[in-house]
């Protein structure tokens, strides 16, 4: 990093953050001291004595987060809503309602909408959310995708991403790092050390990321469990937002991350190392909480069999250090790429 | 317009509204039957027992709707949020949080998107309507704006497209034609006829249209306004939303609508209809409403001193035929553009 004051004047020198922190934060006025903005992977709004309202929104852009020949339109209707759930079920909320505004080529064929569309009912109306509006507009730029989400939660019950306390141990509800592995094949074709499930399974778990609207609210209703947030930028950035606002620090065994088969298997015949994957992959979705010691490993069992998948732990929240350390038996490991920064 | 039962199988052969009845109307689900959703201005949720919760949302893509060398970030910020609060005045509420998703090339400079938020949050500012969240990502494909405006309205002020009665007198709150006028002055170039202050006012309304949310909420309190919608494609295209589910039909007098004095010079010299302009011409936002005939004058005279400009009356509706007809003297004239149409 440049010790210079001065700034880069375009926007590929800034990361996402720093753009948001810097042009988008403005402090809210009285009147509205009864929301949270920006900071949180939804917003929360007061609805009613009970309830919170939560709304969350997502763009999605052919060409920066997909490449339309390398995803069936059902997937990417369904993903484009599925990351949106995500979000609320990080707050431990249920969906209400569903706004969609698409920017699509003339040329393109109805089929794809229709499928699009047909993947995107598939979820909505599976968890009764309905679609209550959006907007339809040509694009000269290829196709866009901003889906917004509105959803509600038990006061009682909202999590945020800056609840951790010290002490407290650092979970996850899906196995990581598949999701990039799967773009990984989707962009350089066959890797021929691979078997075909293999394969299948990788590219499954990036063109059908969990929404985990179910782990949310049973997570949302226990009292121990104290920050919550998605794994939408792979835990090397999202392990960050968990201290943002604190001044705790993060431990991180490489060896307790949870990993599948398949995804040890192409990084041992590719020869890429699996934690890149692991940690620095995106788009794995799933829950990262932060649970009170005392009782996680109750809380780990009653999870478990509730749905029926482990819940894995991770590490632990110090006040020993801030940052994140992650330990390769008894050294610290280095990464360099803190997650995604879509402008980096 | 073929008799074929064979629809084209490209979205070019679309219009945005049959898309939108094609492929994204799904009945609401049971538990949902406090929420009104596609087909008016803005969708709405039941918020409490006195209010209702409006939701609007618009996407702004580079060369689709704006041409960047062609407008200043600063007003395209406040554009972008403009259009949407016009929305929320159309069904008399006032708006209470904004969400915004950019997506933006890296090339671009910061001092652009400093601009544009300047004019965002000079908008935003001045209404209290915070910003809460969004989603800001790179983008390949030029600008991509998509701002969604939450808003409150009194359950009893709450005005939908489709409240008219027969009888009803038709009003606009605004000049017409003007928007589309500094448009094609934007893209043309000079006009040698058309001296330097018409042509910077055509051009001032194209770049900050006005949102109404003083005039909306206004006539949200008035019961005699019987149904309200803004101006966005053109009246054109939105009498016919104001007749769409009702077997009315509406009569306008092309000598009654209103035009600006910039607008008469710049199609006397350049040998454009102004009724093209007028009819046809997109974004001129204002208020498109039905009033009580009985108490019309007086709503209007109420009107005009409240705010200090004029409330025009255009037409009529009529359950004597349905569509719209344009009287020009005694006959009847067609326009071959039902306004915008963004896949037609």
């Amino acid at each position: 990093m440049s010790k210079s004051t001065e700034r880069p004047d375009h926007l590929s020198g800034y990361g996402e953050f720093e753009l948001i922190n810097q042009f988008f934060r403005r402090s809210l006025p009285k009147k509205q001291n009864d929301v949270t903005g920006i900071g949180d992977d939804c917003a929360i709004m007061t609805f009613n004595e009970q309830l919170f309202q939560l709304v969350t929104t997502d763009m999605l852009i052919e060409k920066t987060h997909f490449i339309k020949k390398r995803i069936h339109a059902k997937d990417l209707g369904y993903k484009a809503l599925a990351v949106n759930f995500s979000d609320i079920a990080a707050m431990g909320g249920e969906p209400s309602g569903i706004f969609l505004s698409l920017g699509l080529p003339g040329s393109m064929k109805i089929s794809w909408l229709k499928n699009f569309m047909n993947g995107f009912f598939e979820l909505s109306e599976k968890y009764k959310a309905p679609l209550l509006g959006g907007d339809t507009t040509r694009s000269e730029s290829g196709i866009i995708i901003n889906v917004m989400v509105i959803g509600r939660v038990k006061k009682g019950n909202v999590k945020k991403r800056s609840g951790s306390r010290p002490g407290d141990k650092i979970c996850v509800t899906e196995l990581l790092g598949d999701s990039s592995a799967g773009l990984k094949l989707l962009m350089d074709g066959h890797n021929r050390n691979l078997n075909e499930r293999d394969r299948k399974y990788l590219i499954q778990r990036h063109r059908r990321p969990p929404h985990s609207l179910e782990e949310g609210q049973w997570l949302g209703r226990k009292n121990s469990v104290h920050a919550m947030i998605d794994i939408s930028d792979g835990i090397g950035s999202d392990l960050y937002h968990l201290i943002e606002v604190s001044k705790l620090g993060i431990d991180v065994r490489l060896d307790d991350l949870p990993v599948s088969d398949a995804l040890v298997k192409l990084a041992e015949t590719s020869g890429n190392d699996i934690y890149d994957y692991a940690v620095n992959g995106g788009e794995d979705y799933g829950l990262l909480i932060t649970v009170d010691p005392l009782v996680c490993e109750d809380i780990k069992k009653s999870f478990e069999s509730t749905f029926d998948k482990p819940l894995f732990i991770i590490g632990e929240v110090t006040k020993e250090h801030t940052g994140v350390n992650y330990f390769e038996q008894d050294s610290i490991r280095e990464f360099n790429n803190k997650g995604f920064d879509h402008f980096g």
